[in-house]
């Protein structure tokens, strides 16, 4: 694994204590300053922009029903001053499935896009849930 | 809107072509060469790998319950040489939402990533289904 990757996975872990900690202060210093940061929680509509974007993170981990949440299973692929994370998110009612995309800002990994949606199927299945995709 | 940006929407567009048609040709040949790519299908577990993910737009398009797919509210947030494309997926079941990420090689746009997922709420909501995040 590469330093990049391995930095990659740091700022992906310290996302995960953010959401884990409901700390909203360690959120907004994850994600990127740029204008260019979208979001995708799981069954939302996209957000577009860091204002929209930080405003659901403050209702999500502010609000009374923010979940615990645990990082599993991450892989990162770094391309030059981005990468992507790709995990599966642990939660009490059960896994989800995540996109993280990052961008190097002043030499550190701060978020740009996070995209989690559910996990519908097994490891051991091979076709995706028909009323998923059909 | 930048020409890298307006780039990349075409390849987000070709990308979807190549799935409305069933073309497994043109799809092969939107998915970048990078051993990088990875895809999260609807509901599924992450796929990672160009071989794995090949494999399974082989076994979606050639497939008997392949669905006709249509694009929707493309926005292109580019960043160097990777973009991400976050878009509304509109199938005969509903509404999904993807978000694409593209690198250059060798001048061309090309796929690097691609996650989709179930839309469950109207845009009139603003907090996520219970189910989904809990």
């Amino acid at each position: 694994m590469s330093g990049d990757e391995e930095a990659v996975l740091a700022a992906n872990a310290a996302f995960y204590a953010a959401f884990d900690r409901r700390d909203i202060d360690a959120m907004d210093a994850i994600w990127a300053r740029s204008s260019l940061v979208a979001c995708v929680h799981p069954g939302w509509r996209p957000l577009r922009g860091r204002a929209e974007v930080m405003a659901s993170w403050r209702a999500i981990l502010l609000g009374p029903g923010a979940p615990s949440i645990r990082c599993a299973q991450p892989s990162a692929h770094a391309c030059g001053d981005t990468a992507f994370v790709v995990c599966v998110e642990k939660l009490p009612g059960g896994d989800l499935v995540a996109s993280n995309f990052f961008v190097r800002e002043d030499s550190a990994w701060k978020l740009l896009h996070h995209h989690a949606g559910p996990i519908a199927r097994g490891d051991e299945e091979e076709t995706p849930p028909p009323d998923l995709l059909n």
